[in-house]
């Protein structure tokens, strides 16, 4: 582990002078995380471009690409998590895929989906700005207190399938109430990625830390 | 791991001496693992008793407590899955509680519910008679060839929240078909846990289960 914070130090400071941020995307299986990603490929007016984490399939890096965004693959053929020096590799190929798919326009963002797991991946460090927490509301509002580790250093919580409230018992104000007792300034946004509710005040986020990002190098 | 593998032998072997069957359920965070142990203290006619296992809180083992379960909480501290040496432990303290709270009463199933995880969980015995993969309809069906290993290795699998079918985004045919590619024989099974649709044969599967282990050490 202290070897792999050598690689994530080093994607820092490479995408810091890209000006480029790096977003951890860290949730359970099926909370929607591709299903985020795609919705921010339909309305954002940044660029992006997409490493993809999984045990197995290529499943999310088709769907990406089949909204034309470039995605890179990583299986990790067991392991339960991603790790700094296999994203530092997926990174290079993914700078040059996009270069050749979206010639002369700068790289904003990279989002990393990771394996779906609320437990290791919030334990590595990739090098990336922040991470983000991912929950549905079908997983009901215990999750912050079991899995305190993600929501206590997300830089956002993202609580998806609002949508589906009305059928799942779901406690709101505990599930805030102890978001915010673990973690008192992330914001915490509700969305429903089936009618793309939320998604707004999404892509606002990431617009605003991108200009903080291009901030940060300028000072 | 490999130290950890002689508990998992030796607790095998304490509970086939005991004739007590020892189930490892194992699903994403919020598929329904606790509401499943919920419904089954409610209905079943045979004798269990549960180990919980999270990272932090013990609102599981008060779930069941409150419904007269004996039950043992394990926090993990971080840990993804629950390794059998700590089992073997939560065990002993499992059976002097259960023997207290129903006297005179043979014991005649564990049931272990592991970390909210579906990779970590997969891979480690525990020293159970057979693993259990739970996955939720609001998950989405691509989950089986995500996470091979725990669907391949399942002895069942239950697909839960069936009542959200109308509302989310769930291709049936492709679950099964994926399921039965990974692994031909375990029965998949359809449960909704709010109104209790599908207990039944969850029950009747466990009950063969404790049938053939009792069968097994006459032999």
């Amino acid at each position: 582990m202290a070897e792999d914070e050598k690689y994530a130090l080093r994607i820092r400071g490479a995408l810091l002078e890209k000006k480029i941020l790096c977003v951890n995307v860290i949730g359970s299986p099926g909370c929607g995380k591709t299903t985020l990603l795609e919705q921010t490929a339909k309305k954002a007016d940044f660029s992006f471009a997409v490493i993809e984490g999984d045990l197995e399939t290529s499943r999310d890096a088709e769907r990406m690409a089949a909204l034309n965004v470039e995605a890179f693959q990583i299986n990790t053929k067991g392991a339960c998590h991603l790790e700094a020096h296999v994203v530092e590799n997926a990174i290079s190929s993914l700078e040059r895929g996009y270069a050749k798919r979206c010639p002369g326009r700068p790289l904003d963002v990279i989002f990393i989906e990771n394996v779906g797991n609320l437990v290791c991946p919030a334990e590595f460090d990739l090098g990336e700005d922040f991470k983000v927490a991912v929950s549905s509301t079908a997983e009901g509002a215990d999750k912050p207190l079991k899995y305190p580790m993600l929501f206590a250093s997300a830089r956002v919580v993202l609580l998806t399938k609002t949508d589906l409230l009305p059928y799942v018992r779901f406690d709101m104000e505990m599930f805030r109430r102890d978001v915010r007792g673990l973690n008192p300034q992330s914001p915490i946004l509700e969305l429903d990625l089936t009618s793309g509710a939320g998604v707004d005040e999404w892509l606002s986020f990431i617009s605003s830390k991108i200009e903080e990002k291009r901030g940060d190098v300028g000072r």
